[in-house]
């Protein structure tokens, strides 16, 4: 198995757990969130400011460079980690949630899904194996298996459908993924639908994946669904398995999600609301760009310890961010990923001082988004 | 005297020469570049960034500060040091040449000049006492008189009478600046006509300013005749006082400087190629982002030593700068900022070793600008 997943302490008050993920490029802490680095880089960012950020294991996506720059280039120069540079595990997704996202631009048979490019409208086909062989070669330490993502709201019979190709789905890539240093994680879909939900979980379970991704949540229903969701799902979820909320990451879902027995996520939210000018405060949000901020001299959040708080004030940052000039997004990407990254680190703590539902109380009572 | 200038050694084959400017913020070495922060950041760039580059005087825009945030928020914020957070010294230009290059949108009087914002079409005005109110709520240790900019070409008569008009600017500017932590350099103008530049020189050394800029010059007209100015021009200027020639950044350019005996540049010609993926080489420029590159796994160039060169292949830089990604001018430009700053730490060790005219020859033989 080239990934070793340890549990190393479960919490006594809920189902959340610590644990170790070896992989070929080091062996990361869960609950980890993974910033995602679409296109080979973490948008504005190095690799050495993602890790002075506290990130361990970055998230690429298959769709975006197997158009641009083309995986085969990618494993020309040496495979993903040596093209951007950056050394620590990298997880790659299958393209599936991309091309899905494509909407009128894609048509899906039981053989895979053409689709038009959003680049040059150059016409595409990709499949089960076509992801396998595409991640394959860009070398990621964990990739995940193609799946059919279904939108929200969805009827039970087009959820059925799609869950059940997704099944089919997840047995050919299984079978055409052959990388001996690659763990290649199962999705489970099945929208809002319990039964299908747990159908979903039994049958990708029976092909024992080293871990299984949670597909298809976070697509627009409300949270409590979402949430409701996770409180059957999880406990039907092998317990040994890594279990990865995928495009999860706003603080209050990182604490709901750790609480029901997530270990890991990823999300653009932090980075692409920075770029926004919008940053994350253990208050809630704050919108710097906004006039009240132009003459605000304090950091974003005095409590935070990135670079940015504890260099720049928010006068200077709006003022950048009001000027186009890129430090702007630079600045406020550094302190929402750190703000992020540092939340999972302080679960981990609390889960590890055996407080972490008191944490999580606290976090949220304080914690207000509108 | 708050600058203090020494000269530490002249050339025997040249007019080349070293020196040593101290400033409130810290004593730099002379010949230098200065990378040019118009809006308080050097674009794409942290301060961490300019200075392992080997940046250490940076120059800002008055007419821009002045229109966004304004000058009062940055002395709210205690000065411009302590608001981009650059704790070495600083120059700022007078606004003076911004705001001529808004052609149509100004008027000049003896008073001074009315134009229109270029970012909401605001009306403003900006005459000599002016410029020395903002640059001493700015807060630079180096400020520039506020002069008349001519275009090129100019006919006689219009830069004789832009040249005069400098210098009575240049005394209201004297009689106006009281900031006694700050520098006034003069800037000697009078387009490309010797009697003019000379007038302007010994009417200019007649106020004694602490330095002098050469202003009007590299906007448009031949090189040659930007060397042929400095030939006349340079000998009749104080000797012992820091000498800069503004606007100037192309690396052929300098070593004609410096062999002119030119003290101090700026230009936003590095960094502003970069943006454009264009990167400098030992052998001249590269286009990053031509097709030719797509599968090039080397740096950008092999003998540089820059954070860009040492981690990343032209062909990810490629990539990232097609994706539009913000990782890519930011590599390109620590890459050319850092190779005009290295060749001007090769020119001072040139002169410092008595080879500086050999060096120069040699550089630009292999050095092509198409």
């Amino acid at each position: 198995m080239v990934i070793g997943f340890t549990i190393t302490k479960e919490d006594g008050q809920s189902r959340a757990r610590l644990g170790l993920l070896n992989t070929p490029h080091g062996t990361v802490q869960t609950p980890i969130f993974m910033p995602v680095g679409t296109q080979a880089t973490v948008k504005t960012m190095t690799p050495g400011e993602v890790r002075d950020c506290g990130g361990e294991l970055v998230l690429s996506n298959t769709y975006h460079l197997y158009l641009r720059p083309g995986h085969e280039l990618v494993a020309e120069a040496g495979g993903l980690h040596k093209f951007m540079r950056w050394d620590g595990p990298i997880l790659t997704d299958s393209g599936g949630f991309q091309v899905f996202s494509l909407g009128p631009l894609r048509k899906i048979t039981d053989q895979g899904v053409t689709f038009r490019s959003h680049i040059d409208g150059s016409e595409h086909f990709l499949s089960p194996e076509k992801s396998m062989e595409i991640q394959m070669a860009l070398g990621a330490d964990v990739v995940m298996a193609f799946d059919e993502c279904i939108p929200y709201p969805c009827n039970y019979e087009q959820a059925g459908v799609a869950m059940e190709r997704t099944t089919r789905w997840a047995e050919r890539c299984r079978k055409r993924h052959d990388r001996g240093d690659q763990a290649l994680f199962g999705i489970i879909q099945g929208g809002m639908y319990r039964d299908l939900r747990l159908q979903s979980a039994a049958e990708l379970a029976a092909l024992d994946f080293p871990g299984y991704g949670i597909g298809g949540l976070s697509v627009g229903e409300p949270k409590p669904m979402m949430y409701e969701v996770l409180n059957y799902l999880v406990p039907a979820m092998p317990r040994n398995k890594p279990r990865y909320l995928m495009g999860v990451g706003s603080p209050d879902c990182l604490l709901e999600g750790v609480y029901r027995g997530v270990d890991m996520f990823d999300c653009v939210l932090p980075t692409r609301i920075a770029r926004n000018g919008t940053v994350f405060t253990r208050e809630g949000k704050l919108v710097v760009r906004n006039a009240e901020y132009a003459r605000d001299f304090r950091p974003l959040d005095p409590e935070c310890d990135c670079y940015t708080c504890r260099n720049f004030s928010r006068a200077y940052i709006r003022h950048l961010i009001k000027a186009n000039e890129v430090l702007g997004i630079r600045l406020t990407t550094i302190h929402n990923l750190r703000f992020v990254l540092r939340l999972m680190e302080n679960i981990r703590e609390a889960i590890a001082g055996g407080y972490f539902v008191e944490y999580k109380d606290d976090y949220l009572r304080r914690f207000k988004l509108d």
